[in-house]
């Protein structure tokens, strides 16, 4: 459920990135596979405005009860759920089985909003450098319905939900009086935000290449400026679409979502909107990072020029009156007056001179 | 009905992809041709809830028959079928004439969706890579009524519609109770879903490129690169139209296509965007293949250059120097030096190593 | 009203080009001209279900009385109408005098559809190869009416409709038992048709260029593509436009035009895609042989300069030690020992060899 | 008024260019300026069917008279009207503060339609090379009622509305019978086409530059083609906005532009769209200019080094065996043969023809 | 509150500009920081026809009694208010909590109009250079109601409002006579213009910078291009939405804004399309800055090899006949001519004359 990308580092292959994670072409849509699994934990929270209920690993039974009992429902997922557990919970709360079988895709997929009419499916790309440097792309599955909220994230890493789980704990945090759409807006905005301190990084990691750049462009710049921009592209790709869901919560008359919290998801958007205008910030300096990088190479071929012709040009006129009075000519009398010889290299040194002195003005040197 | 993509290996001449496939200019819209043929299949299946049949070969008269009799029938037909067979089939199903022509047309088409009315008639592109290495873009035409579908593919390579059959012939499937439209939905989905491990493959290829650049280009590579960047364009031709044809099935109100199955196809459409931002990755990558390219040249010329440099900027001075000791000048004190010429040497030495030391610190070696 | 536009060839000037064929800023809009003149042939055609009679060279008489009668007439010039038998014209079929002055302009105007009310204008451009290399574009104009159509057309080169007479005059075709509408529809179809095989002609030529640039780039190779590139930008300018035309005639819901006949046009629009599609890979090709252009002259320098490398890096030392041996020091054991000779060939003969492998090596050879 | 475009020639220093032409930031809108003035002429026509009145310079009386007096009035002014004026003109006819302010402002604006309710105000922006070579951008400014027109309009330079203004008094001409909105549409249309001459112009200028750089690009060509982009660019923020003009003024159904007058003011809007098509062809044309120019530089740049490799690939195995020969070895059995000295220049001849021949071979020479 | 981008000298870190003001992902919505303050200056002025009364540093009970009072308020805060103050100003004019948390938060946002039902909520920014060079993205926050209007606004540098104030303390100006949404729509007004003057400076340092490329590009030429760039894109991600956002607050029918004032807006919405289009102008020119500096590097490298060429090809030959008679054969019948070494000169000055003139006719000198 993990998409690499590696700026300023080899680049975990693309390769395994296109596992795209489709079944075999032509296989029955919704089909929910049993050999894959590997949840970490489930929580259980129901809540109302009297107060919270929470069960760590809950019994498909206790699923089903807490659907029935009429408090809000939020069950939390870390980890890929395996087919029982889904089908346990596309039952008892009613989950279309193509939205099911997109939970349980491994590597992350494109973020939408789909609406099943009494169910809304959501897919968020969650993004996230784990210690050892790797950049993941994790796939958030998010449903809402009219009083319940299942969500499954990625067990590796930081859990996203944290967060949002502490301030539902909390007595003080007015969450629980609100509905289910608000604990559903909650989850999106924390995984919209979450997209902030990850950026930041990536940015100073940018800015640390262009510096590199006007340094020092050697032969691995042109690798690390190509990792960087296929990792903005990843990005993009994973990150662009959300803006377009959380545009359709808002816009779409989608029943489940109240006005109020329409107007929290607005807020929401802008946040969506500023990360996209960050990004293309980010690719405008990467490309210009390419125009950097090959104006620095042809500075580099001028300075060897530079030197080659210094030296060729001082020593070439050099050699050739050395050459001349290496003549064997008989009747050469410069060779025979006494104060040749001194006289010589009063010119060579008056030669070499004179060129430097034009090189300067022609500003070589 | 096959067009040619050839990366990395010298393309097929896209002369013969343009063959565009029309006739003459002028000639009457709808006009079915008697010479061409090569239907290499016909297998027409009859089901319904109770049960399935399956007749390889049918006779018009069994097509007409089976239009009849109630049940949902599917006639699948490899390869590219005679004006006999069409004409039959037109008569038969009230299929347009105009859609009828773009069956028989040679050469891939541009996807797209007509609704003809009591039909709605679809253009899809099939993507291959032949044993032989070539790829492959063949058509895909498909007819949906109320209780028929009609679909014609090529004859060659793999056939696309095989895992339908399959799950269709199997009593276990659903597929037999739902509507002509679920079908429809599952031949459209297969050749969709077919185009994942093709991309998967040729971004393999793009990454061996890749490394190529980055590690040992040669003049061919420019070759190679032109290459991909045609089949790209190429396969983004036939396949980019996929998804608004997609689109328009999950979008247009047509009566044929019922509630559910554009659930089905909505998923559909996910997976036709996906495609659609893969191809537009990898034409980025093979953008920036270009760029790598043109760098790895003027850095090769560096290369080349520094050689230059360091050879002629150590030499000239030594010669020079040598020079100066072959001049026959009378009156030159240092040549009756008995430790002269060992000196000389050590003059050699010295200033052949104090341009190493300084080459070393410009970074020129 | 011809525009020419040579590729692979020096380009007819883009000034002829220019020509815009307006009038003087300010003269009265629909102001028809007597300079301009020039029919080559009209062909008055008259025909129902019963028949058709055909009149070269009509009379304005005949062109009103044609008019008046009943049966469904096409007028069709060859060649540029002078204002007499326009004014006839537009009387006899209540033609709009904006749409009579765009039929006088000369050279090639942006195509459009106008609707004015009774009548329906359009402009569209053809495309032709002349004998001597030249590309003309030449305007069409055709006027539908409830019962007429008149079209205009350039009297140099191939006569477009030539197919369509032939099939009108056919008794076996249905054409003319169909309206108006669908003759306007058969003129509009073989005008955009006839860019296929131009097209193809087109395609030839870029390739033969891109070979060109693969194996051997000349100076003229530049003048080459920017002909191209510019021949390219002419048909986009001409042709791009006709997209939106049809697509105009089949949207708009001109009463004019018949259901029927708008699933024809339909057809004629997925062709004027395809069209539009061909001309934009024509136009990524004309750029990256550009691309291709400039990394063949690198590479040439690169060639080059690895000549010159090699040779300087060769003899370089070995001068450097016949001028070591040049010397004129009283003290050089070497000079006077026996087999110094045949062993200083020796080193010169190891230190070349040496370099070459190196060279080798370092694939600069 | 005027703005400076001045392409092939050192252009006028973008800086006055902007002097946007605003107050200072927060004074209040619709102020008008005492301090400027210069109006050149004013000229006063009413006019019906009966006949015309033409009044130079009236006085604001006779202005307002106008207005009431039921007859078509038609007020041109040649220059920038003074704050007086502009009131009087305000209040006669009703026009709005803010559409008055912006006529009085200096430098071009971006063209626009505004709707007062009762008047349409239009700001276009007229094209003209002055004889001193310069190009002028200068604001026309246009006001339509119900029965008047006022415009405003550079004194300096030609004239743009004197081929209306003799249309008008000609009694031949039908202009007078139709209402204001004709005039108004009379004035855009001028305003518009002017720009033909103007391009036609510009674009022969462009081919002189193409001409220049594929002839013998100079240093300083780099800068030209950098002031014709600049130009290019000048134009296109003047003209570009125009085409959504005249477009706004055909589809808004403002009641003050009647029906007949719509069908012109369409054929007006092809007239700019193919406007904006040709500065798009200059556009490319530019910006390929820029392409052919670096592929000149780096031709020029292999032409010098193919000299030098060719030169010093000659002299250098020459200068070799010179210097062996001049080795003082003892035992050097040549230097004492008699023909050694011929010999050794066949050798000399020899090794040149033989690179030589090499070099033609591999196309360096 | 304040985004550096300093064109033509060392940016400041873009790490800066990102500290991107949110809180911790997954934070309450809404909550007002305390540990923020920093309030410079708060104004309130009640104004009505009859008179104004302002009050500097009102107390929250002030604020509260003058929004009872019916008369028009505006309350200016210059710096960034604090939590306390901004839930008062929050209870007494009914402002949504997510607003009042837009108004705390550090750094520029992306500018947006949101309507929360009985107020409008807009963030613009101001751009802004300080006296010491640095360039300034200053947010500034406006809230309107039916009679009110809440500015806030950055405390350092120059108090934007300063000119608005003035007009509404004049007694003359109509400004107390409207109502709250054309103080609104004043304000707009100044933040939008201000962007002016600032452009016009900005414009002459491109100027200055193009003039440098063409003169005399160094190697910190780049620098500056990609500095000058980098402020263009940061000037562009703060204005462009702008344009957006007064777009919206004419075209949405918001009832807070009366219709006259939108015909204001309409004005102000022309001035922001202008700076967008000027803001255009300057990327196109910074672009081409770069392919300037590229084509300089070039020339540059020409003139090197020029100088290495012309030096090289004069002394190669001259060097390799001087070495030709320092050859030691005993039969070289030149070297014992008496005229032969004076000779040789006048070959020497003759080959390097020939070489001069090949030179100068084939432009190398």
């Amino acid at each position: 459920m993990a998409e690499r990308a590696v700026p300023a580092r080899p680049a975990a292959s693309p390769r395994r990135r296109r596992g795209f994670g489709f079944g075999a072409p032509g296989t029955s849509p919704g089909t929910l596979r049993d050999d894959v699994g590997g949840v970490a934990r489930v929580v259980l929270k129901t809540y109302d405005d009297a107060g919270i209920t929470t069960v760590e690993g809950p019994t498909p039974a206790l699923c089903e009860a807490a659907r029935a009992k009429g408090a809000k429902t939020w069950i939390d997922i870390a980890g890929r759920p395996d087919a029982a557990l889904l089908r346990v919970l596309g039952d008892a709360f009613h989950l279309h089985s193509l939205a099911l079988e997109d939970v349980q895709r491994p590597g992350a997929q494109r973020p939408k909003a789909e609406s099943y009419g009494r169910t809304l499916f959501v897919v968020l790309n969650d993004v996230e450098r784990r210690p050892d440097g790797r950049l993941e792309i994790e796939q958030v599955s998010l449903f809402l319905g009219d009083d319940f909220v299942v969500s499954v994230h990625d067990a590796e890493g930081e859990d996203p939900f944290e967060p949002v789980r502490r301030r539902l704990d909390s007595d003080a945090n007015p969450m629980r009086k609100r509905g289910s759409d608000y604990l559903f807006y909650a989850l999106v905005d924390v995984v919209v935000d979450r997209k902030f301190p990850f950026l930041e990084d990536f940015g100073d990691r940018l800015e640390m290449l262009e510096t590199e750049m006007l340094a020092d462009a050697t032969r691995d710049s042109v690798v690390h400026i190509q990792e960087a921009r296929r990792a903005l592209h990843v990005l993009r790709r994973a990150i662009w679409p959300e803006r377009d869901v959380v545009n359709a919560l808002v816009r779409d008359d989608d029943p489940l979502i109240g006005a109020e919290t329409r107007i929290f998801l607005r807020d929401c958007y802008d946040h969506a909107a500023q990360i996209i205008e960050i990004l293309e910030t980010y690719r405008e300096t990467a490309s210009s990072l390419m125009d950097i990088y090959v104006s620095s190479i042809s500075n580099r071929l001028n300075d060897i020029m530079r030197v080659l012709t210094v030296i060729a040009t001082i020593f070439m006129p050099l050699s050739f009156i050395a050459s001349v009075y290496g003549m064997n000519f008989e009747h050469m009398p410069e060779l025979k007056w006494y104060w040749a010889y001194p006289a010589i290299w009063v010119v060579f040194v008056a030669v070499a001179g004179a060129m430097l002195v034009w090189f300067r003005r022609r500003r070589f040197l």
